[in-house]
């Protein structure tokens, strides 16, 4: 790893080359999360990934209460009921307060009943847990008196008659604390950028053990600066930066050549799994033609502030 | 159309043979539904067809503000940019208040600016409107200062620059009063549950105007009853007559033979639409191997209370 | 529509401004093709589709006896069975005889019989016939005695015991005389490449009725020409004008900033549906982003010889 | 495992209760095939999913000179050019002779300079050779001079200049001696029949090494039997007492209350992996809603000849 002369931008001024691309020499700003990992399963593979998604809809925190991500396929056997399930993790920066997060899950969990040959299973493993809250306590009541306790393999569930048979709910959901992780990546083009986005999520969902996409199955999103500055009322609003139809208007941090670009956000809980995630992000991106640099945000420590260097996600590599 | 001695099920006491499956001969309690109809258009319309349903996903009315469903696609060069696009419809039922409504619509339609290459149209045409919002107002704030009034054709749009180009967000949004309409469908096991609540929503997504499914690809749910018997403080918990691991235990509806029950949702801008949908999805349950009845759901009027007959949604077949 | 002064490439020496994007003014050879229009449908949409890609897999002339191109969905209750289907077109050059294509037809379809839930109509019209072939005659041997007659609505049919039901082949098979169309597009990239010729073939199978495209979903090929320069013995070889990593070694097609090339064949029962095609593709194409340039591949009249100028395909739009 | 009393058929007379369904105490007829497994890589998982498919698309032996099937994705990082890629196996019974199946081989891979992005390399590990051919010498002709020998790390290949930039093809491919093995499965209806053979297609490409799928995505077929009884001249006719709708003119082998099958073929470099392969297929059926029991063909050993006993294939569970 060699930082290159002459092509300074970002924090350090350096970047690196990997495989073909620019990577800069900076950090992802990262934040503590409230995260519960959860295993829904379902009659088969396709419709698990099918509700999974459903389930995890709507839901970056800038808009929505709560974030829901997909991490990948448990594979029938390996789950407390012995059918195909999916792995996501509900999570919210820890600044909404536990409280919040804690509503907002069961407000999202609310939804299960509806959900046709669906149940749901704790899967935190070993990793301190910042509350457990009992996800089965008012889903139960669903059941109108038909609800009852029930365990599935070792697991203390409740279990709601619905119209494809029974649901399980398991009844305690660990909540952790884990973390984020984001990329921003700069393409000539807008179909490089969704290429891209698309073949790391696929990648990270098939093969990357504890890291969750968000907006699945497209993977990246048009990521946004924390408060404003025109607007400076407002918690959230563009990075304009990082936006190419203004790049005449204000200081850009668009590469020359670039002309689209796409933030590839990650959660998991912890570090480790995160370095995992960024790094088959990042090889999906240089894998992608057309992507040209790759660099991470960061706000002034006004989200989060724990910094994560890009030089050591790709340390393994180098 | 033969009512058949003998079978006596439901209101009427009578069923209707219909392509080789049985139709009890009763209504469909309908709701009326506030009603947004929307255009979702991106770079693609695989795209459009992933960031719609991420836009309406966790959205059933029991747990969710808001309910967003996907009604079609709308073919490139017929929408207002020309891009392919996914129709949409947003919607409550009234009793929710209209300015709950209006808030829930703008909560949710505030993560747009997130959703790579998406811009969003109004797409309400020829219906009555309750209210009209502007749906620009708020989000319009994610840019920044580099917000901007633009036309799109003849739609008075805002323009929000984001990572992949210039996302248009048109101002106005009608919301007109529109309707639901539900089916609970009898088979032999889930299988045939699932198989067919998919094809009904592909073939209502692919050919039918005006309507649009819930829970988008899978189109079914495990559908609820207002209100509870034992919790009587719940507003919503199983229909139990439609759990098939219940039946012994209660009254059940579950003609002999079946193993389980699928309820397929619509919504609509007006009743026509509705009976369409309806019909197709009644064509497609029939066409599903080991599909045996279909009735609908009556809530005894706490559930909007206008009936729509079965025998009026299939007259023209007759 | 207006001739460019100095970007003068190909036959005619100029291009045309298209929505963007540079179009060559000049023409694309087509060849008659020998055109079986078939109806495969299935319990469901989904199944149809799977199988019609089964049914039409490695197939291209080059190293196939056959080609088969999916057209698009036929909706339910518009087919003879009433189940939902889709339309193929089996077709070959006029070249190989017809003698030939018929073998490769029956060949092809003698493997129906595999094909859960499949029948196969016949779904030529209004085009003269080439020579009708009976589909059934061979293939209907598989039923080994209990192969039966059978009218479907209208259609001469024979019935096969398969082990999900009864399989239909309708009798007479029409061959027309069709013709196919190709455009060969440059971009700056192949993620680009990719995304258009994806997104023209969705559009072209959801939208354009008549045409249908090779290597579905995909949409796109590499292409070749007719016969070799260094390898003179053989009949088809890469078409290094178009090929990217030798535009040092040889003389170029490709534009200045493209990367990558996609060439994107259609077939269809006669010119106006290939033009309805062509220009669905190139209109998909100028919406990719990072599409520079679209040409046409003329082979001196080795292929065909047949012209069709791009200015007419286009002529609609201007 | 408990032979149940009273439930006698097929050879033994037993049945084993597997999981809450029959199954057969019978033996699969097995032959060897001649096998080549080989790894198609891509710009992107989706494009290498999508080409395999394609590559292996109208190949069941009854019509078609090969076989193609789809074993499994092979994450990028892991394959020759560090791309992700799809693992097929192309093989064919030993009865049609090496020289045909080689010959059939290099005929299916002469399309490879047509699939956009995609190379191919031998990924035979460790079985003996049958024989190895070289894939290279016919296909680089299409290189037309701009072919070059070229090594992929330890590969020695050729590389061909194509429309998407250079593809490499592996020299030696390993044809080797396989196995195939087939279940037939009894179900309520056609559509559990379906939704478990997609579910065992599902799980055996994404978890189970070294066994691939007939007919990707859908998994399963309706199936033959060697020879013909009414028409004696024929290879291959229907299985009849598998064919619900002649289930009263012939006799039977449907379970009462069966009314449809699917037929679920494998095949494998050896035994082990066919019996993992059967084993998670049999476990996808078994959680499938509606399927009843499942048994094994046997052809008097015009088959092969090799028995596999399905109580061998379940070994390890009991």
């Amino acid at each position: 790893m060699t930082a290159q002369r002459g092509k300074r931008r970002g924090e350090s001024g350096k970047t690196m080359n990997y495989r073909g691309i620019q990577i800069e020499d900076t950090y992802c700003e990262c934040t503590d999360i409230y995260n519960a990992r959860l295993l829904l399963t379902a009659a088969t593979e396709a419709i698990a990934l099918h509700e999974a998604a459903y389930l995890c809809g709507w839901s970056i925190i800038t808009a929505a209460p709560i974030q829901g991500c997909v991490e990948g396929v448990a594979p029938a056997g390996s789950t407390p009921d012995g059918r195909p399930g999916v792995l996501i993790q509900m999570n919210a920066p820890t600044p909404v307060g536990l409280p919040a997060f804690c509503r907002a899950l069961l407000d999202r969990l609310y939804i299960l009943p509806h959900l046709p040959t669906c149940s749901l299973y704790n899967a935190t493993v070993g990793h301190a847990a910042a509350t457990s809250i009992d996800a089965a306590e008012h889903v139960r009541r669903w059941g109108d008196g038909f609800d009852e306790d029930a365990r599935v393999g070792s697991r203390d569930c409740v279990r709601i008659p619905i119209m494809t048979g029974d649901q399980y709910i398991e009844k305690q959901i660990t909540v952790s604390i884990g973390t984020d992780g984001v990329l921003e990546v700069f393409a000539q083009n807008a179909a490089s950028c969704l290429q891209g986005a698309q073949e790391a999520a696929a990648r990270i969902v098939r093969n990357v053990d504890g890291v969750a996409v968000f907006n699945y199955p497209v993977g990246g999103i048009s990521g946004a600066k924390v408060g404003g500055k025109t607007y400076t009322q407002e918690g959230v609003t563009i990075n304009e930066p990082f936006c190419p139809s203004v790049r005449g208007a204000t200081e850009t941090k668009l590469p020359e050549g670039a002309g689209a670009v796409i933030e590839f956000p990650l959660v998991a809980a912890g570090e480790t799994a995160i370095c995992d995630g960024l790094r088959a992000a990042i090889d999906a991106f240089a894998d992608t033609p057309g992507v040209l640099a790759i660099t991470a945000p960061a706000f002034g420590g006004t989200w989060g502030g724990r910094k994560l260097y890009l030089r050591t996600v790709l340390k393994d590599e180098e």
